[in-house]
């Protein structure tokens, strides 16, 4: 089992709550002293896990300059998750979210969206095995510990998954700039796969043609798209918006 | 005067509509012959811009691998503007967005805001001088031509702007995970100046203290907090939302 190492209190927090059997040893800066603190050494008590106070250079010297505040952990890696990983798990969510990276090339795309949908509450990330980017140490680093918590699924046949999702209930939702409504016309409020198209080319002609609709983002000025981790924090941002701030029109 | 090369339909449409006197040269793949080819050219003649047919090739060695649609334009530059230029633009609009930058250092992400700024609709990005990323050639890239479009104004003191902000009658909404409302929950239509924090350590206390109210993005997750253009995308999408979809309370 591969380990990775996993810094800030409240990334660690969750996973102590969530997930203290992949938590192997957890280490505390020796100076830090306070209520969240207490609170992780608590929960790492009281799951088993083994709690060391270092010097502050040794937290620097592993994760380097992130807001660590003064906590990291030895935590074994996610399993990837297989196609049928993720169909059994959409049965237990009431309106899941489901991200798809259409051909993402770029490993620090591919790390920002993972960092985007663990904070917007999506169930895991899928994407194509070929030419399409997959995890390694650079989309770790830059998913800021998303990596650890939320499942990236490589496929074989992206099209295939997209039928496969559509049978299990969700809607699927693809960023276009043609599309007919703006994001926030659109409802996507309910159980959704969301498909963002690659840095250049955006949605492939298939991949398009396998979604029920397409929704634009604002582009109001002279530039011809946007960053596709942008465009699809606006995205995630928008579903769980919906999510939050009013019911969906279908559930 | 420097010059800057502008790639694609749409940024060199806008570009030779908004400001045909910054066009030197279009330049466009011999192979390309459609409607919208035939409207930047008209735009062109209208305008005494310049026009060459070039090898495909010609444009990649430029541009490299960038969605340039078979279109390049050396473009002036866009000036520098000061803070005096900034409020002065502020009395020709409605509801101006602004976008303030507190302490970024990253030249990607720098980049990455001013991209998003532009497609938003935001009248001009703000940053400090001192101990943050400035304009520089990583900037003008990842911007993908938005830094020919959208200024980007460097203040000695960004707590002053900030009053004189005000002074010109914007609130201003910082992002902060202590915010006391979701960024949909808050009031982002009218007037604003959105103040994004710097990569590791978000908005500065003072900074904070100048802002008319804090907004919270989603966090639902395991993540300590979303990157920095991606939250700055989130947030300019918002204001954009509010000003497309419902009017301002306050207007």
């Amino acid at each position: 089992m591969n380990t990775s190492t996993v810094f800030g209190i409240h990334a660690l927090r969750s996973l102590l709550q969530r997930a203290p059997t992949r938590v192997r040893r957890l280490m505390i800066d020796s100076k830090r002293e306070d209520a969240r603190i207490r609170e992780l050494l608590q929960l790492a008590q009281a799951a088993g896990v083994k709690t060391e106070r270092v010097d502050a250079k040794a937290i620097a010297g592993r994760v380097g300059e992130v807001t660590h505040q003064g906590v990291i952990a030895e935590v074994e890696s996610l399993p990837a998750w297989q196609e049928a990983d993720l169909l059994q798990a959409l049965t237990s969510q009431r309106n899941p979210l489901v991200l798809l990276l259409d051909g993402v090339q770029d490993p620090h795309n591919l790390g920002a969206c993972l960092r985007t949908a663990d904070a917007c509450g999506a169930l895991a990330v899928v994407v194509p095995k070929d030419r399409a980017a997959g995890m390694n140490p650079t989309v770790r680093k830059v998913a800021a510990g998303a990596a650890e918590t939320t499942p990236l699924v490589s496929v074989t046949n992206l099209s295939r998954s997209m039928k496969l999702l559509k049978e299990a209930g969700l809607w699927i939702a693809g960023a276009d700039m043609a599309g007919e409504k703006m994001a926030w016309q659109a409802d996507l409020g309910g159980a959704l796969a969301l498909v963002m198209g690659s840095e250049g080319e955006g949605l492939r002609d298939l991949t398009r043609r396998h979604c029920d609709f397409l929704v634009r983002l604002p582009q109001v000025g002279s530039v011809e798209s946007l960053n596709v981790s942008v465009a699809c924090g606006m995205l995630l941002y928008e579903a769980q918006r919906q999510r939050e701030a009013a019911p969906s029109r279908r559930s």
